[in-house]
């Protein structure tokens, strides 16, 4: 499984055999079922992850409704806030289908930048990637409508419409399932 | 100027004489008048800023009309996803007041790198924390009504209230500048 991260880490640095054979000793891998929840909201974790197969869902239990703020496939980098900052979780991360982890901490990472200083590199490129990846979602979403985020979705992550319930997909474009059925005739009908 | 910024950096790493004198040396300080847009929505641009003083706001224009989508003050860093991806930014920058900047580039921040290797752990760690940042306003604003985000705005960045023309600050809520002025009126009679 481990080839599938180094395929991804191969379009910033390519590693050396035996920088692989140590990330291979690490055994960051993890095996999660349908419906595990890797972490709860309320709860501390150090844990980064990065999904190699399978799908996992962020939500927030608001007024006892799940309100769907995120999911990460495969190559995804999922690096939960409470992880940075010591605090609680304020939402859930749960798989959607059977899922394989790569589970990360800070410690090991910090570790791992001490014995190969090129891994720091790698992990500010991604970093910066993913800070410029969420801050276009962000005004993505703020600055257009619940059908224009439903085209880009389908644009960009058409596999989602196949692999998550209708519910969790109307409620991360910020509309009742209502809505997206509605939003879904127009549009056929268009 | 540049005291703010070792200040800032002093959260991180102790900067030593040397290291300072070449971030001096750079000359990286750009004072701006306020109106002044420092990019411009379909420019290219390879511009990184770490705001020294004043206000940059980010907006797009949409069916000619500008929707505000951040506020930058003293110690942002923003890092337009142009830089990134060498694509043409989608959004205007312009200062709301009178603003200083360091203004850098991945030409100049690789090759501060190739001197303090001690930098590129520096830049990875902002960059961590603006992604964490990023990905909570996100949810954050995924997840409130309008209320919500006036109240924790109110709490976290009560300093825009002062620098900030309302319309702005509504556009930058997502609502109308009437409704943010129902809205005040509501919380005011609570």
């Amino acid at each position: 499984m481990e080839n599938i991260l180094f395929d991804y880490v191969a379009r910033y640095i390519n590693l050396s055999d035996e920088e692989k054979q140590i990330i291979r000793e690490l055994s960051l891998t993890k095996y999660c079922k349908k419906g595990t929840c890797v972490l709860e909201a309320g709860k501390k974790s150090q844990d980064n992850y990065f999904v190699l197969k399978g799908c996992l869902r962020c939500y927030y239990l608001i007024d006892g409704e799940e309100k769907t703020t995120e999911f990460y496939t495969e190559l995804d980098v999922l690096s939960p806030p409470c992880v940075k900052d010591g605090t609680y979780s304020d939402y859930y991360i749960s798989c959607v289908e059977d899922t394989v982890l790569l589970v990360s901490n800070p410690q090991i990472e910090q570790e791992s930048f001490a014995r190969f200083p090129r891994f720091e590199m790698l992990c500010r490129v991604i970093s910066e990637n993913v800070a410029a990846k969420t801050k276009k979602e962000l005004d993505n979403f703020k600055t257009s409508s619940p059908e224009q985020r439903y085209l880009r979705l389908l644009q960009e992550r058409p596999d989602l419409f196949q692999r998550i319930p209708q519910h969790q997909l109307a409620s991360y474009l910020g509309i009742t399932p209502q809505s997206l059925s509605r939003l879904r005739g127009r549009l056929v009908k268009k």
